[in-house]
């Protein structure tokens, strides 16, 4: 989650308020794996966003972004989606809150899920997308990728570790994990 | 399931090997409750399907039926929505094959789940549809009852015991069980 | 959650500051629900809290706590669960990090899950407890019934609309709902 | 599951009759998989049975069999797990009956999950043991190991297509697939 964007913490919250929460208490996340769906409804492909990231490199990633204040995890699911997928990609929100996985992420160097920034604990979802696709912000690609393809070292090699492990998680979770 | 017409058992069971069958080992079931979702995809009302009993009285349940030698659950599924909900119905067929309950039904009387006629072990989904419901069969009716509606006892008491603990524990495993 | 003790927030967190970030962000809580289960595994009775609320009456509750900066989820459930069962309770805390639920709280009066000090979400859990439970801290007493004793609406009225729900999802999660 | 004796199948099921079954209808198993937790409850290791095929090679597998007419899917968990680490493995069966996968062997040859005897569908289980593992039966030995050590290719390909798939897919669930 390093490659997340601070700029969609909300405008309630000013860089000190931000600075002070994230030293205080584990930020709620959100992080979202795109599919596309054949006409039976089986997985054909997972979408994962190619990214610039601080450091000036590339990086894939699941969608992914802050709950906020007063906001469902479904509004924060559909917000994240929007925003990253643009607003014609029609994902479909799982009925069920039930993540298929929990993500936490300690800003201490050398734990398996780290985030520089923060304690966070993320609720993830796989959503099936059935609308175009067009990432703008400061996502430079959406690629579509099929589970064989996806869980290969190279593309594996270019997410953070718990992005590749939910990955993972979500291709066993929907049995596509051979 | 003591409502599930036995003419959906494939034609290539005998009466003879079907009895057989039924005596020596547990028959694999599905069952399915229909839902309709709004525009954002949260859940509204749930389907029920009403049909007659071999006792002449009127019943509510779920999509239930069995899984076919060489039938995919997925398949299993697909066909019997057809079945009961008609070739419009557009079921969205869940991408996980992980059902939100296992339900096992004897044929011992006084048992919580009882079958008359079998051992059956059934895996339970949830199945937004997003066509034209049009029931045929020996099905007299689909009523679409939002989930207050649908957990009054006048309705519960139409169901038997199995199908009715399954409405509830759709509707938990959703977080619509209030 | 409403009957949370607010002092349970960690010594970290000035009264300022706890009422800054309550104002500013989703606060993480996890629920518990110890069981008892027979020698076989098999549930037979869930644990409630009866304790006393700022108004003065009584309640019963799950184990709920807030999740501090740094500390694990499994952390969480079991210092929570052993400041409201003690020391020697025992619990298994589950394999999985999957909760049975989400639990959503607003501070928006007429919310269906209402918080009036924070926005809270919450992961549920289900936790078998093999040892002696002596509740102290806060608690009155830790009463056990079956589940069809908890399920009477004599028991329900006495818990918040959130954990009323969340007894009621636990029970259908492990095939307990009738 | 190509590994199974035909042995375990009850005196009930004549071979003439097994023969006819497994031609009729897809056959109910249970697939485990038994762990070793530590003093906290986290997952330590796990265990592979090796066994002996009839092809005279050595493979690994989880522990797996029919569930009988009549037998609830928890006594089949317990039977087979003490048939196959012995009486004194005090296996902790699951409180909740739902899977974390769902197993669909076929004979067809080149099915992903392929058993030449059967159709077959399978629900499987993480089960953590605390007593004293003693494989007697037809398996050499139970060998337990560290989710890395279980995760090479090496270990990987002494086991079955689908029961590879299941390990991974087990050690997703419970958040250590990395």
């Amino acid at each position: 989650m390093s490659d997340i964007a601070s700029g969609d913490l909300g405008p309630w919250l000013s860089p000190e308020d931000l600075a002070l929460v994230r030293r205080k208490v584990p930020i709620l996340y959100i992080d979202a794996l795109p599919v596309r769906v054949d006409g039976r409804g089986e997985l054909e492909e997972v979408g994962l966003l190619l990214r610039g990231t601080e450091a000036g490199t590339i990086s894939r990633a699941l969608v992914s972004g802050r709950v906020l204040f007063h906001e469902t995890v479904r509004e924060a699911l559909e917000r994240h989606l929007e925003k990253d997928l643009g607003p014609m990609a029609l994902p479909r929100i799982p009925l069920s809150p039930l993540p298929f996985a929990v993500g936490e992420y300690f800003p201490t160097p050398g734990s398996p899920f780290y985030d520089p920034r923060q304690h966070a604990v993320s609720l993830a979802y796989v959503v099936p997308v059935v609308g175009d696709c067009r990432p703008s912000h400061d996502t430079l690609e959406l690629t579509w990728l099929t589970p064989a393809e996806a869980l290969t070292p190279e593309v594996l090699g270019d997410m953070s570790e718990g992005h590749a492990s939910l990955l993972r998680q979500a291709l066993a979770h929907v049995g596509r994990l051979r």
